[in-house]
């Protein structure tokens, strides 16, 4: 059955990117930049990567595997229009992903088909219309959420998400484009519930998967009136 | 050789407590107290945590060793001043500590001796006068920097942390008490590098133990001018 999932590379304190760039800025400059080179420089190192982007070397790693089980697993993507946007020149006549991309934007916009099975399609109706495309043609296998970080969010949000995979790189960045945290709709008292169903010690990098529970409310443990809170959070 | 270390739970995004309480709210009642106690709860679970608080029952799981491990390795703690002043009446005459506990605070005090090995110095020069003190109380076992959460940070970014356990709580609380991101001193292009030293899959639980290296420059990778970028973050 096909899955929705979205695999994103984070810092340790939750970020894909450094401090977002102004649109005036020279991006691959910026401190945005050195973030997201930082977060993914992992996925970079490895042969899967390299190759699928046609470029020379890498290294053969569980980091590598890890990669390359993504790339079989995909049958379908789903991109926000600025990840799309900023794609387009530099992906080249065959982008890396071989499959048809739902691009959710509001542009009307005829597909683009480029060579190794790529296509851009640019849904105009919404996420979950996008997400319920890339499924009627992901031929069974994963939809999975390319990026950015706000549609993976947008994607949780509505409830569409099955699994995450977040690649932790060992580096706190102190600030910068946060993937999780606010814009997921929740209430106060409310949590998305998640099952952790895989952790691999890759090089310099750990995987976590999980599958998605949804929202649920945060009960009270039994630290509560009865015994006493015996240890408290501070700010 | 004595180490300084943190052990913090915390939700997938990053959250140690829900949305700070008003001071004037019944800090049970408050969103702040729930995200906490969810992210807490394995321990709750726990039967070295239970047994350490003097309470029945618990479960003897990877969880509660972790938990024994951590206790055993402390010599000494530093701690917040917020926390101790919250715990001080809850934690009673016989506090989990057993062992000196040097609380950061600007309100001199005289020591408070408990029972079971524990006592309250208060520190009025800085954390990193109350690091040192704690060094030298440790009787060659480790420094737990006890929380919270600004305590960490502060500790981090004066370059005195040797290791962070991050246990990693599988929900997302959307907002909250944020343990690690701003108010780490770093500069745009700059992070603080650690290195992965051990992963445990615990019982809905993720232990994540760190070294820390330092803070380091954030270069650009080889996707740089020379090959194109070829993945763009989105915010």
């Amino acid at each position: 059955m096909t899955k929705v999932t979205a695999q994103m590379s984070i810092s340790l304190d939750g970020c894909y990117a450094g401090t977002r760039a102004a649109d005036t800025a020279d991006w691959l400059e910026s401190a945005e930049a050195a973030g997201f080179f930082r977060v993914t420089r992992w996925a970079t190192d490895a042969a899967a990567w390299r190759e699928r982007q046609g470029f020379a070397g890498g290294e053969r790693t569980t980091n590598s595997d890890n990669i390359a089980e993504t790339f079989a697993a995909a049958g379908a993507y789903v991109m926000g229009r600025r990840m799309a946007d900023g794609g387009e020149v530099p992906w080249g006549e065959v982008p890396p992903f071989r499959a048809p991309v739902f691009v959710v934007t509001h542009r009307p916009r005829p597909v683009l088909h480029r060579g190794g099975g790529t296509s851009f399609t640019y849904v105009t109706d919404g996420v979950a219309s996008a997400v319920a495309q890339a499924k009627e043609h992901a031929g069974g296998k994963d939809v999975q959420v390319a990026g950015g970080g706000s549609l993976v969010r947008q994607v949780l949000a509505l409830g569409l998400l099955d699994e995450l995979e977040l690649h932790v790189a060992p580096v706190l960045l102190g600030d910068g484009l946060r993937l999780l945290g606010p814009g997921l709709g929740l209430g106060a008292k409310e949590g998305i519930e998640l099952i952790p169903i895989r952790v691999i010690e890759g090089e310099g990098i750990t995987h976590l998967r999980y599958r998605v529970e949804g929202v649920r409310p945060l009960v009270l443990d039994n630290r509560g009136r009865d015994e006493g809170p015996v240890l408290l959070a501070e700010g």
